[in-house]
């Protein structure tokens, strides 16, 4: 496999666009990143998107991206895995590449959500779930992670209160970030105050309904190109699997294709959980990143939270997390979130995240997460 | 590249499945595909499909299916181009294997159609078309075709009634073909008296609303691997796109994604149009038939039509298309399209197409064609 790295990026403020459409959003993403990438000439275009032929009647999303951007007759191809569509856009862009079938792509996340009511918006993502056996119920996506934290708090012994830290975190590193939903800082009091939206999750352990688009250049690096920016090198891509409804897994605490996808990365690149200087993990929930960072090898079973109450997620923290602001606070636009994070790191290892910056940062990895833990793609970049 | 081959194909029949859900379609289709190539280990599935999320209220469908299917915890992604998104997974999939990142992986295509009535499935395939700038001024994907065949049929002096020979052909295979949806043969009386849908497309012009899954098995042929059934090769797989709505274009009866898709597998494979055994090409409607031939090479503009009158497109023909039915005879389940075709290339090629063999066929090309010709993905199978 040809060695692949990041050679352009670019994005748009997540934020309720209402005067800006899928085709504006993506398009300026696309086009922002080629020139940051010097203008190339890419062969394939691949669309991480999940909802917009529930929300916007529109299939085909890629050509239309493709056609919009100016970049006729490339190819271009939808990619969905739920929430994780954006990151599998990456992987199917990084394989067109390391295959040889193309020397440079472009990988665009779209997701267009507030032109609609909440509920519509609700009975859209929980398409992510299992039609027959969980959303035939009424379960909606927020209902079945409330589920999953009810459970974490009995069998460990841990209150509301110690989820905080991963939203306070959240909140304060987006604050540092132009391109964030919420750039505001939030107290533990500010949670806790928060309203419960699906017990025990409030508005404040959610990611909220928004807009956004980002895009990423892949390029080859062993044909001696020169780019304009400095090449980050995609070390390690990976997508692993788990049951499609949670009430199908033996231990709905232990998520098993996070922890397969992650193993599978630490593999590729040789490396292991302690050489990651930064984490952006898919923290739609805060029993999300509680999981995740349980599953990925850097705490035991039930002690995730804890990195969060002990400050280690924090930027100066051992396993940096939500760098930018994560979903939570930069924002969750659901097909763009993979490629959101994977602009984020690229901004930690060029070292231009600004006041977010992880000093020093070598490794970074990058995880979105699609259904209750259902398939997970995980990528590891590094300079 | 890594040479990449065929080695285990299944199908169900096309049908109105009135009792079959989508996983049970889909999950037949590949454990028959398997258990065709020695059942395997996959490291991956890439499942084409469209309509899920609108129609049965599913994303997050690649996982569904690996999951149904036992193959959990391997890699599973969606892939989707409007109704070429079976064709994309076979792409999709053939990038996994020739990288180098899998040496075996499942490509499937699947939809699930007859549940609904059909304006609610009309609005479904729309989303195929700019929603912007076409569906929504209410023109249904039928409607769109009809302007291309009316357009075609003012500047070429063509009538209804030559088109009628490719329904006659795809009918005549399809009476071959146990898997196909229409095994009765139709007259040219037949076409002439079927109800006119979007002047001048009529019903025998059109594929039908349907449900199917197939899927493929697709293996590294460089590892001195053995199987069960000789491998075929996938010698070319390319991907083009054109502009998303048909109002944009220059020449609407010039099909350029389809042109530049194939030339481009024309150029890998090392052939040209002459070298083509059998094509099975996108025939949703008689009019793409027509477009299509002309666009990959076959005939002049203009002239497409005169293939079906002059017989050259029959089983004995120059060129033979729709060799088991097409999707006029078999049935276009939509994102299962582009893989029932490929299916019946490897059917052609083992020898084991039963009456519809094509004597002697060494090239088979397939091609899915989404939206209005906007994007295009074609293959090229050898023995």
């Amino acid at each position: 496999m040809r060695k692949v790295g990041i050679v352009g990026i670019g994005q748009v403020p997540v934020a309720e666009h209402w005067d800006r459409s899928l085709r504006d959003l993506s398009t300026d993403a696309v086009i922002s990143a080629l020139h940051d990438a010097g203008d190339p000439i890419p062969g394939a275009l691949y669309a991480g998107n999940m909802l917009a032929g529930e929300l916007t009647g529109q299939e085909n999303v890629a050509t239309l991206i493709a056609d919009a951007s100016g970049l006729l007759p490339i190819e271009a191809i939808k990619i969905e895995a739920a929430c994780a569509a954006g990151g599998a856009a990456i992987r199917a862009a990084y394989l067109a590449v390391a295959s040889g079938a193309h020397d440079c792509v472009v990988a665009v996340g779209v997701e267009k959500m507030t032109d609609h009511f909440n509920d519509a918006v609700s009975s859209a993502l929980a398409t992510a779930a299992d039609a027959d056996y969980e959303a035939a119920h009424g379960v909606s996506f927020v209902a079945l992670n409330a589920l999953l934290m009810r459970r974490y708090m009995h069998d460990h012994g841990i209150t509301r209160e110690d989820f905080a830290p991963f939203s306070v975190n959240a909140h304060r590193n987006a604050a540092c970030n132009p391109h964030a939903m919420f750039m505001n800082e939030i107290s533990v009091d500010d949670y806790m105050a928060s309203p419960v939206i699906a017990d025990p999750i409030s508005i404040l352990d959610s990611a909220a309904i928004c807009d956004g688009a980002a895009a990423l250049i892949l390029c080859a690096l062993d044909n001696g190109k020169a780019f304009p920016q400095p090449p980050v090198r995609l070390a390690a891509s990976s997508c692993a699997t788990d049951t499609l409804g949670l009430s199908e897994r033996q231990d709905p605490l232990r998520w098993q294709a996070v922890a397969d996808s992650a193993g599978a990365a630490y593999k590729q690149a040789g490396i292991g959980p302690t050489d990651i200087d930064a984490f952006e993990l898919h923290d739609a929930f805060t029993i999300v990143s509680a999981l995740t960072l349980e599953a990925c090898g850097f705490a035991e079973p039930g002690e995730g939270v804890r990195m969060a109450t002990n400050d280690a997620i924090r930027r100066e923290g051992s396993v940096p997390i939500a760098t930018m602001g994560g979903l939570k606070g930069r924002g969750h636009p659901i097909g763009a979130s993979g490629v959101y994070q994977a602009v984020e790191a690229v901004h930690q290892l060029r070292g231009t995240a600004g006041e977010a910056q992880i000093r020093g940062a070598r490794t970074v990895m990058t995880q979105s997460v699609g259904g209750s833990g259902s398939v997970a793609v995980t990528h590891i970049f590094q300079t």
